[in-house]
C-alpha cells in the first residue's frame, strides 16, 4: 500500500468501512511496521483518516485538546504510514507505521513501558529521549 | 510473568495505575505473544482485569452484551495470557496472549483482515475456520 496514492474515492470507501462512535472517533493502534512492536493507541476522527491517508503522516485526533493531532508536529516524532488495516466491526483501524524515534512522550520508544508483574506494574523501558528535548524546556 | 501469580495486592495495584473512562473501561489490545500479530481490540472493566490476571485466561467487558465475556466461552478460542502491559496514561492495557484458533468472530486468524489500497479496504485474510463450526449453526 502506498497512502500517497489512495483515491479521493478510496478515502470515501474507506470512510464509509468506518463504524465511528458516539464522539465521531475510531480506536487506532500503532504498530511499528517491521519489528511489530506495538507503539500506542490514540482517536482519529474523519479528518484525521482522511489527512493521514492523503499524506501518509499519521494523524490523530487530540482529545484533550479536542484539535487534528499531527503525530511529532511538536516533538519531530512523525509516523510514515505504511498500512492501514480495518478491523471486523469498522470500530477500530491498525496503522503499521515507520515511527521517527520515540512514540511516547515520557521519551520511551512505545507507551506501554509498563509490565505487570507478581507485585504490580513495573517500568520496563528506559527513557531514550529526554523529553525536554522534544518538548522544550518550559 | 505468570499471571496465575499475580498477588491479590500486585491485582490492587494495577487497579489503581488504570484510569477507567465515563463508562467503567479501558481499551484492551490483544497481540500474540510470539509472532506479534495484533489480534483485536475489546474492552475491560475492573472486574474483567482482575478475573483475567487471576485466571490467566483473557476476560473482557462486552459492551454490546453488558456482561463479562470470557473469551472463547462459546467459540473455544480462548486466549491464554502471557503478559499484561499498561500505557503511560493508564486507559489503554496491551496484552500479551497465546491466541487459541482463531481470534476473530469471522473465522480469521485476526479482526484487521482489511487493508486500505487505493481504491479502499481489501480483504487480505482468508477465514480459517468455519463461523459455524465456532458458534454452531443457529
Amino acid at each position: 500500500m502506498k497512502p500517497a496514492f489512495v483515491t479521493e474515492a478510496g478515502i470515501e470507501t474507506t470512510l464509509d468501512a468506518l463504524a465511528f462512535n458516539r464522539d465521531g472517533l475510531v480506536c487506532a493502534v500503532a504498530q511499528q511496521h517491521d519489528s511489530l512492536e506495538v507503539l500506542m493507541v490514540a482517536w482519529m476522527n474523519a479528518d484525521a483518516v482522511r489527512e493521514t491517508l492523503t499524506t501518509g503522516q499519521v494523524c490523530y485526533w487530540s482529545r484533550s485538546r479536542s484539535v487534528l493531532w499531527r503525530k511529532g508536529e511538536s516533538s519531530g516524532q512523525t509516523q510514515r504510514l505504511v498500512g492501514f488495516r480495518i478491523d471486523c466491526d469498522g470500530d477500530c483501524v491498525l496503522l503499521l507505521v515507520d515511527q521517527s524515534g520515540v512514540a511516547c512522550h515520557t521519551g520511551r520508544r512505545t507507551c506501554f513501558y509498563r509490565d505487570v508483574d507478581a507485585e504490580g506494574p513495573k517500568t520496563i523501558l528506559d527513557v531514550e529521549t529526554d523529553p525536554s528535548d522534544l518538548y522544550g524546556k518550559a
